[in-house]
């Protein structure tokens, strides 16, 4: 059977109702799974009429769902098309995105979808409306119940996991510590197995400092943290190796000689991955009960409601969600 | 005429002398410059024979140089190959890398050469011998008496100027200033335009947080300090644009419409020059008063005495250390 994947609206006032509607037509998509949008319905119309996807149709869907021509709606939030104001984060879009987020976890969480993908959405409009988190893998963290969880990003067999996310680089030391390096290391390498199913995945992570800290000399967490935290990793059967300095290590492409790689912060993963996965970067959320995708890029608010989105990266986010459902079925 | 280049020996434990060696009988150099070794001439010499270089003979040097078969050296340092012990940066292999950077700072001061490229040398060794300084790019700041200097990395057309240099993580914010913002960007722009004869060049500057501070709620100094520097930077007629997020201007290859680029730490500039150019890239010490380049590599310790260095980033800094020398002449 098809798996049910549940993806949320984003930020409708972003590229987001666009590259979900897009997506879930594409005859790649449609092959793979069953895909159920969340979120106003009305805005969902509205874009498809914008986009002139004349046969598009909508229906407002109760579980379980019944194969139908339309597509199947979740129809939560309160945006009308009149409130969209293409380029603008506002409190309505933040509130319309974090509904359809807090919907979708909810039906993962009673298994009536198998996976859901989130379409890009701003966290300054999710902060307008009150959901205050980092990004929105921490609120989706929050809201599964998981008290672990690595955002990894996934761009063909480069699979990069995060001990830091959305931190500024001001406080990204302080929050490396050897418990977290180990914790995060583990939930990669559980993923690795689990959902990527790679027996014995290979794991490179990354120095924090440049040169690695030159024993010290530049910066001194690599002695102290992550070599510490690396030791205790391999006592406990995880293959990982470093700390390497991250320019030599992408620039030598040692990357292709490992499964995965786990980085300190947010752009020292994201620059090398992007670099080599533009257009189909994906975003997961690893460690978490249930499973999460999203695409690698943003709201794109210069783009919005221009028909310009390119969906590369949602496709590959949606077909990702479907891969890892499957594993997780075939692990259980 | 041909410049004369200054070519020091770096970690004598590394594979300093072997790059440097090869680099400067290579006929690609010979055809445009004339390079003076600047280290022990017993281990030039024995690193020759090591190497099975059979026809190059040394000869200690004096100016002005006469045209000679033989590889001029300034003979300086005291290390003699049983001293030699591949692979451990040492203290005496870090004094002998230091006095040649030394004496190439004073041949280039006096005029005596036109520039100079200093093989790789280990930080760790120099502070041992007593330098105490984060990197070769500071000695030599120092050395030169110049107050000002903005460390380049060069890989073909993409040409990468650093904020902060070898700092670590936990101190990069602390270091990031409005005025050493402005201070390196427009080191920078006199550099493309005198050093790489760009009569009007265009400067993307980085951000220092994912996804540029999102409006402040993941970091603050893209609003109080770097935005503010840009504003200064564009009334004073410099072509800067940014603050970009590293990741998205890297992965969609906005680069490409840049002359330079300003990065705002390490690795954030290294990760996508070494992938872009690795093997290739070199590292300019952009305001100094004198032309100073060196390969983008390290000391390469693991490979010291096997015959199996790669000469291709050396060769690079040489002809761009020609190449400046050039452009200053003429801009003078």
């Amino acid at each position: 059977m098809k798996p049910l994947i549940a993806i949320t609206i984003g930020d409708c006032n972003g590229i987001g109702p666009e590259v979900a509607l897009k997506s879930i037509i594409h005859p790649s998509i449609k092959k793979i799974c069953v895909p159920i949008l969340v979120g106003p319905l009305h805005i969902f119309d509205a874009t498809a009429k914008a986009l002139k996807l004349k046969k598009v149709k909508f229906m407002k869907t109760t579980f379980p769902l019944l194969p139908r021509s339309f597509v199947p709606v979740v129809d939560v939030g309160d945006a009308i098309w009149s409130d969209v104001t293409f380029g603008t984060p506002t409190k309505l879009s933040g509130r319309n995105a974090g509904v359809a987020i807090e919907r979708a976890v909810e039906l993962c969480l009673q298994q009536k979808v198998q996976a859901m993908v989130t379409a890009p959405s701003s966290k300054e409009a999710l902060n307008l409306a009150g959901f205050n988190f980092p990004g929105q893998t921490e609120m989706i963290a929050l809201l599964s119940h998981s008290q672990r969880v690595a955002m990894m990003l996934i761009g063909g067999t480069m699979r990069v996991g995060l001990v830091t996310i959305h931190t500024g680089i001001n406080n990204v030391s302080a929050q490396i510590t050897k418990e977290k390096t180990l914790d995060k290391l583990t939930i990669v390498h559980q993923s690795l197995r689990d959902d990527f199913g790679i027996k014995k995945p290979r794991i490179a992570v990354l120095a924090l400092n440049p040169h690695a800290g030159e024993k010290g000399i530049i910066g001194t967490e690599e002695d102290e943290i992550i070599i510490p935290a690396l030791t205790e990793a391999k006592a406990a059967g995880i293959l990982a190796e470093g700390p390497f300095p991250a320019d030599g290590f992408f620039g030598s492409a040692a990357y292709k000689k490992y499964d995965g790689i786990l980085a300190m912060y947010h752009d020292q993963g994201l620059i090398p991955l992007k670099m080599l996965a533009f257009d189909k970067g994906v975003n997961f959320s690893a460690g978490l009960k249930i499973v999460r995708t999203s695409p690698d890029h943003g709201t794109a608010f210069d783009l919005a409601g221009k028909n310009k989105a390119n969906i590369s990266s949602m496709l590959e986010a949606i077909k990702l969600a479907v891969s890892i459902s499957h594993s997780r079925q075939h692990h259980d």
